[in-house]
């Protein structure tokens, strides 16, 4: 089945580095395959890096290979062009070029979408063509797909999940091994699941990028990445890892998208997940989403975020479905629910948002100490849920002090942790962390 | 975006049951909705129903109803026909009417697909039109669409999850709440999660079905509903779910498809999951599927299995997918893996399979018994792992004994099991379940 007229799409690559190479195996190792499955032939037909010494271990054969990326995005033979080189340029100014050329664009440059995604769509749709990005998101995980796709019938009312494997390999170290953040972070990268520069992934950043993304799917319109609350991991303590489990939670860096009144509560910050929660069992590198529709309820969908060959599979797939598209007759396109660049998601003040929230300070073991800081909540209307105080095991020691609270909204407990944080007993700054609660 | 030049596409409706209302309600009110994603106006052409008694709380002003199911797969007014009335027929000779009349059928109808399969995916290919089938399998989880779309890059080495949600409502209150399996069913079917006649279910024949359809997707070739091993969940007892628990691991219903040279590995049991793996946490009524790909590695799908809207929300999704059909150029279509009918998968017999097992027998409390049953399981070279013999409380009390064994195959476990079923002290038949290994 598939395709009754077989057909030809020529792919140009741009950049051949980890990404960019599974795509070229997959491309020049699985024709056969993939012609069997959608009666398209697919030819690699000219990749751009600029460090050819190596082969990467694959026959080049009938693949121009350069290092100028504009002599493939300016190729007329070229169909596709896939972008893998990541950051911001050159990759945006060559996809720019591409979209003019009305060559369709697969990328996986999540920073790109979310930073240009307004310039970027549009070019797309002034010049008839598409620019996918399943890649951009959950690594090998058809997230967008099912999104854009197999979701098209409901109204999207949240999506939380787990979009940075970095974050997810040091947590789960911290939970399983008692690490703290440094050494969990050192192991990661020891193991190729952390960069030698970490920041854009424990700073939350990298998961942001993502989420601006998947927001700007579910409500079809673009989301301005500047307007997230975003709060890495790098703060979280190891006691902070052992009160969690004591309390019956896991702590995840969670990305949260959901609809309140017409606004979007958009963030990215480290959450207390209940263990009775499917995330909270998604452990090491891997990534795992929850999307809430209308109609279908809850779905979860979960899988590497990240690595070599997954995001070849998603660029693949994308270039799949931009084969049909060049089958289409004159004037239609299929992307049965995409970003419109002329439409702005509105994202809610994170002072706005209700949360339940553990607090976790260091103090005086002295009287009196407990009466004012829960006085300072109580003035606040913040309502406790439970509270635990170790013993101090000398005189003058510093002890621990966690509260978690019921619901309350954001700015009152802003309010509460500043003047907290007046108390002379109270030493450094209170760690605040957000509870998981069903709405997200 | 979504298609550049709008069209319209009209649908047919056989069966307005849960589900078939669940499709007029979201094609009803949603009609903008869809049309802002795809470009397609839905209209609701006609829909046929033996019962016009009630309105179904809709307005159907504009759409023919009929009792004649013939008039809506015969209108030539009908692009695409919906199939929601179940069963083998009269649905599976409407189906075919509907194709051979060159209409692109949708059908949740797992029992038809699987068992005739060949007849109606022929009948598709001869008349060049599409018989789509998300909602068969997995409700409303885009699994379907996952395997055939997102992961179209992959070959598919293993499929392995929980497909029946009557089962794992069942299995989940025994495992949370002790109660036997005859009390389990009952609140399954006081809530809704289990039909007033559950045999499909409990007997794992509707997991088979739904198996049986992802094994032909991913394999692009035909599976014979007849060849699978089947066992239901009706023999598990509340002792055998303790020893699960005692063990660290949780009792699903798993449908597993492995391909194990060139043959395919395919079979419906309870299996004994470990807690570490995610499957175990998935609870209640709720489905989720792994699936195995050459390039992504693992992923998973989780969400409702069944359910009206749920259900609705994936035929819905399959009517977006058949819209772009219709805007093909001519000659094209674009389904890019789906089932070849001429082409037939190998189904490797169940004994040839090696498996880990959890062995629970009722034995007198006499000397040697251990002694001879563990004769019989070396004798077979069935190495064991773990054994638990509870003590009795009173002289004559026959005692639990539990055995886990290292991975054996399957005929060696059948021949021991002969043996040790012919002992005098073994009272009743010997509870064999079999324990997850990584390969699925």
């Amino acid at each position: 089945m598939g395709f009754i007229k077989d057909h030809t799409v020529r792919i140009g690559l741009l950049g051949v580095g980890t990404v960019g190479t599974g795509v070229a195996r997959i491309l020049l190792t699985e024709q056969k395959m993939l012609h069997a499955r959608c009666g398209t032939s697919f030819v690699l037909n000219s990749a751009a890096d600029i460090d050819w010494s190596s082969d990467r271990g694959l026959d080049w054969s009938g693949v121009a290979r350069t290092e100028d990326a504009y002599v493939v995005v300016d190729d007329p033979q070229v169909d596709i062009v896939v972008e893998t080189i990541g950051g911001l340029e050159p990759a945006g100014a060559l996809i720019a070029r591409a979209l003019r050329n009305r060559k369709h664009v697969v990328t996986a440059n999540k920073a790109l979408v979310a930073a240009r995604g307004k310039e970027l769509f549009t070019l797309a749709k002034q010049h008839r063509v598409d620019l996918l990005f399943e890649a951009s998101v959950g690594g090998g995980i058809p997230i967008v797909k099912g999104l854009r796709e197999g979701l098209v019938a409901n109204h999207i009312t949240a999506i939380y999940g787990i979009l940075n494997g970095t974050c997810n390999y040091i947590l789960t170290k911290m939970h399983m091994d008692g690490l703290e953040f440094s050494d969990a972070l050192r192991q990661a990268q020891e193991k190729g699941f952390a960069e030698a520069d970490p920041t854009l992934d424990i700073s939350g950043g990298d998961a942001a990028h993502k989420l601006t993304i998947l927001a700007s799917l579910a409500t079809s319109s673009l989301v301005d990445l500047g307007q997230l609350h975003v709060e890495g991991i790098t703060e979280i303590e190891s006691l902070d890892i052992a009160f969690a489990k004591e309390f019956g939670y896991t702590i995840k860096l969670l990305a949260i998208c959901r609809g309140v009144d017409g606004k979007l509560d958009l963030r990215v910050h480290p959450t207390m997940v209940p263990n009775t929660h499917l995330l909270a069992a998604v452990s090491n590198e891997l990534n795992a989403v929850f999307v809430r529709g209308s109609y279908v309820g809850d779905t979860m969908f979960y899988g590497p975020g990240a690595g070599q060959l997954p995001t070849a599979s998603a660029i693949v797939s994308d270039l799949v479905d931009l084969s049909r598209d060049l089958t289409l007759r004159e004037g239609h396109r299929f992307c049965n629910r995409t970003i419109d660049p002329s439409s702005a998601a509105t994202v809610m003040p994170i002072g706005e948002i209700t949360n339940r929230f553990y607090l976790r300070m260091h103090t005086k073991d002295a009287p009196g100490i407990l009466s004012e800081i829960s006085g300072v909540l109580g003035s606040e209307r913040i309502s406790i849920s439970s509270v635990v105080q170790l013993e101090a095991h000398r005189v003058g020691d510093l002890v621990p002090l966690v509260i978690l609270t019921h619901e309350a909204p954001e700015s009152a407990m802003e309010r509460a942790l500043a003047r907290i944080g007046q108390f002379p007993f109270v030493r450094d700054k209170v760690m605040r962390i957000r509870l998981f609660t069903d709405g997200a």
